[in-house]
């Protein structure tokens, strides 16, 4: 289904190539400022075709609220965005509508709904993660009213994979790959177009963290705050792996190694990346998701049509050769929706939450 | 919150010391052989104390069903099963009853409800992991009821890899840590017994899958089925870091290397682990599930108390040294799981199911 | 929230004087024929303006499709629909903004938000049950295909309740009032234009049911079919009563004048309404939803303003003297959602449908 | 399915005659005194037996409680709940197992489910509300933590109607039919003793009410209180029609005779029944409850057999002559888990609550 949350949910609809994407964000408390401006801003971050590291596909990506606010703050009610389609260039699809592309999601589709939007991806195109970043903005917004912040860059693109004791998140700001250590980012500058070059694509990994996380965030035993994470990044397009904290590290190491001891300060290290039995502890939470490289490439592939027919696939169009990349945007505003609606569900429970609201 | 699943869901209850653990399973259709036998055998092998790499918490989890069947078939109502608890030692637990294990939820829980039942971890042990085995085993019961077959084994233990060719999920049946590749068995059993000789623990990994899936499960964009994995798996006592196919391996490679190309007779690789755009594309579906090494270690660590002391931590008591291990059992039930919601879920995404039901 | 059903799910957004209303609706099986046009005469239908029994606020309420089709037809994905908002007269609120209309939403919802977007209700708007009739006439497209009709009309107004035996619903669709029968409808319009001329409002009853309902729909038990209508209904603007069949009726009778006698043809009598223990029995579903007068009247009240004074409410603008009327639309809309999500719901209550469709 | 509530929900399980109903309280918060024998006493205030008014099955309903408490304080994780069933006489329905008695679930359980527990009407009984007691019991003590007060009546039996302005809570309470109204009492007791006398059964009416509930619960657009409130109460077994406030009524009237005036006290009436706009409006929240007359008559009825013979259905067994008298309990139960859910909903309806409870 399409929406996500359950006390801060979003649902969204809309096509790569249809007339607009959209969504509707439910649960935001009212009383919010709602600043379009910053909302405009992560999507310009996201925005494609700023950097020959991204795809060609040119589009303002200009949003617009359509309800729930009243003076700029926020009422209560849902808020309704819209992002309406100005860039689309269907014919660049003509000749694959019938065939699959390889390890995209033409194949299951098809086979699901008996039925298929060919145009650019329809609905299975990364295009609607930019109604995800418009909806993250307004959970960022509520989240920093309370102390937390969430950033994100590139760890790794290839096998270049950065040294997380130089990462640097207001660096990745600036950079066009949103690398986080600065040291490795013209390596992994050249690993894309090197890809790009060769008519392939190549894969990577976005850090995301957040501070100032309050202790008690995550709803056990079905609703843990790691589980969520996992769900939201997993969820991307092309996501194949997600880690917490040390992640598959901690499958090698022993638990004396692993452990994160506690002192008086606080913890010791960091090896959960800020959650214990699915509850936030306080400490930052950092979470990796790995992306397989852009199934879209400019070689021929074997693949078949639709009536089983074996067909070679040639594509043509626009496309990222990494889409790791805009990817860190959506990662952000991903685990801005868990925090956010994590932030409402826990609210209540304690019985004192009662008594300081009802009282 | 303690549900899991939209269609097909599961509720469970129960701590670690409390007077039983149970579940209510809702949505099975009705008229499902519900075998009382095979939901033991599950349980059974995930049982503790079957052998030294294992706690030495000792109990026969003899599952009983209070509701929901009639003449051995399920009725379409809720079935409600007990497992009540017969082996908790609670005075192991004084010693610890106002300081936080390190890296375990006491920290978390203690703050998110400021009241704490520390008698074996309480509602966070993976105690309650026992009636997910038996939840998910009707959900395998139904499963079979359409061909799909879920299977799991250890597939890494520390940093002892077994080699994705030599997978025998049969062997691992027969073999007491589970393990998938006969070859490095031995290996990664010394490195278990060698951690426990240490009073230490170790990390593993647990490699799922499911083969007769149909294409056509998982709902996106916000219940994909690979996002419904990670979260399931991620939920699970002690992981950290989930795959779908290639996983983390995907962000090294480029897209020529990763595609699954498709020829007349199905897809070429697996790279995709068996899901495309958040839908099982009729492949194996195969995941793996990174444990970290059980926090409960007999060595001496660093915490602090509910007061704020700096204390040391010396634990007593039974535990794994591998969690890993018995994780395979959880694994598969989860994976169970989520297939069985995602198999319900699908039905109707056409309007010829409609028609095939309804006429 | 702001999302109604569980499989076939409608979000809505928008308010009375904001830039549009809209919503998504998600679940509808691909290869539905979306016909717009029965969309459009959906609304038409609900309207304002087309007499003076109405409001005299003229919108044309156009529907716009955004999204989920391909080619005229449903593709599994969500349905994005809007509706611009075009003869809003916000000066109208300005006498009222600081008070609270008696018997209105206004006082509710500035304690719970602390915000209130006084102009012509805000969300809390009879405006927005426009959507739901846009979303309800998916359902009705959907439902059609399957066999079940839904039709409504007005079976009182003020004391003048029509004699269920001369109900009529081809009339009801050509009557201005939509009135079931003919022969009290005249004295139905004198009651309303009565206490228009009075500056008043009246209440009424609308009555609402469905044909060819296959035996089955409804989950119990805590989504049983009569409580989801119940439910529906209730949630309408100025619903203050819900009757399934028989309804109050039922409490003053004996079981033996109440009960269904069943011969081999089927029911005797349908004092059932056409669900028994919360599930479809095959027979016609039969619901009667009682309207409050619509709280805006154009006389003095007394009331308080945001700061607790006390003002004497003289209300202007433009206002349904009956809103039953227009609600009977809103209704079959309401009944058409709860069907729909019922009938996605119940595939998989056998096995036996599993099978049907994934082999 | 079978959960009831979004944040404070409740899962139940349990047939007729099983071995067992229970239920899982989930979102309760902690530190919450679970007082077991309040709880007992709510069940034994629905348990049968009581009088002749009443069924002779005579169960003693002894509640237990598996887990979610320590040291007698909720502990923020689920109560799992149980009552074993110690009286069921199986064979009583012998005579019923191959047909479908009149206006009752037989029909369309066996229908949906192809299967269906003949013994005591398995699943569809009225035995489940028990649990719900139990249930509405725990919400209850946390209402009561923040001064909100459940309480209700038999305000009508046939036709024989309490007057409002004679209704007393405390009265009813030690009233064997729960009776509001002293005056009718002995009348409505004689209708129901004359319909037993009979063979034959008898309608009723359940007020319930709420008093000290806050303003602002409720979230509107789609889980309005009342919308909750009719779909907890249509819900109910045997409950055919709900009313809020002057429900039925209100339809017959003129705004202004059905608009609650507002001076600086508070509103002048109470016929919005405490709920404007889905919301609560801190004025007392009164809802009727129409139950039908049992189905299970001792007097012939025709009826057909699951292979479509006609047949005559004769009953015997133990039924309530009117089940609208321990229906009175089972409505408290149902207004105090709507109001539970909603009292946790509406916590982060303002950016304010979220600063108190962050900061």
């Amino acid at each position: 289904m399409n929406s996500f949350g359950s006390r801060f949910r979003v649902t969204t609809f809309g096509e790569s190539h249809g007339k607009a994407i959209g969504c509707i964000v439910d649960g935001i408390p009212a009383g919010l400022d709602i600043d379009i401006e910053f909302i405009q801003s992560q999507l310009d971050r996201r925005r494609p075709g700023k950097s020959k590291l991204e795809t060609g596909r040119k589009e303002p990506d200009t949003i617009e609220i359509l309800s729930g606010t009243f003076e700029g703050k926020s009422t209560g009610t849902p808020i309704g965005m819209i992002i309406y389609n100005t860039n689309q260039k269907s014919r660049d699809y003509d000749s694959v509508k019938d065939l699959f592309r390889p390890s995209h999601a033409d194949f299951t589709y098809w086979h699901k709904y008996g039925i298929r939007d060919y145009r650019g991806g329809g609905r299975s195109s990364a295009r609607e993660t930019a109604i995800r970043v418009a909806a993250g903005a307004i959970a960022k917004l509520m989240l920093k009213e309370i102390g937390i912040n969430i950033e994100g860059g590139i760890s790794q693109i290839a096998d270049i994979e950065g040294d997380i004791t130089r990462f640097d998140f207001e660096y990745a700001k600036t950079s066009k790959l949103n690398a986080l250590d600065p040291q490795v980012e013209s390596l992994q500058e050249k690993a894309i177009l090197d890809a790009k070059k060769d008519h392939d694509s190549v894969g990577g990994v976005v850090f995301t963290r957040a501070t100032g996380v309050p202790i008690g965030l995550g709803e056990p035993l079905y609703d843990k705050l790691d589980a969520k994470l996992a769900e939201a990044m997993m969820g991307i397009n092309a996501a194949k792996a997600v880690e917490i904290g040390n992640g598959c590290k901690s499958s090698k190491i022993r638990g004396s190694q692993n452990n994160d001891e506690i002192i008086a300060d606080g913890f010791v290290t960091n090896n959960s990346g800020g959650v214990l039995g699915g509850i936030s502890n306080g400490d930052t939470i950092e979470v990796k998701t790995y992306f397989k490289p852009t199934p879209s490439i400019f070689k021929e592939q074997s693949s078949i049509d639709k009536y089983g027919n074996e067909v070679v696939c040639k594509l043509e169009g626009r496309h990222d050769p990494c889409v790791a990349i805009r990817g860190t945007v959506v990662c952000e505003a991903m685990m801005a929706l868990v925090l956010a609606d994590m932030t409402l569900l826990n609210m209540g429970s304690k019985i004192e939450h009662l008594k300081s609201i009802y009282r």
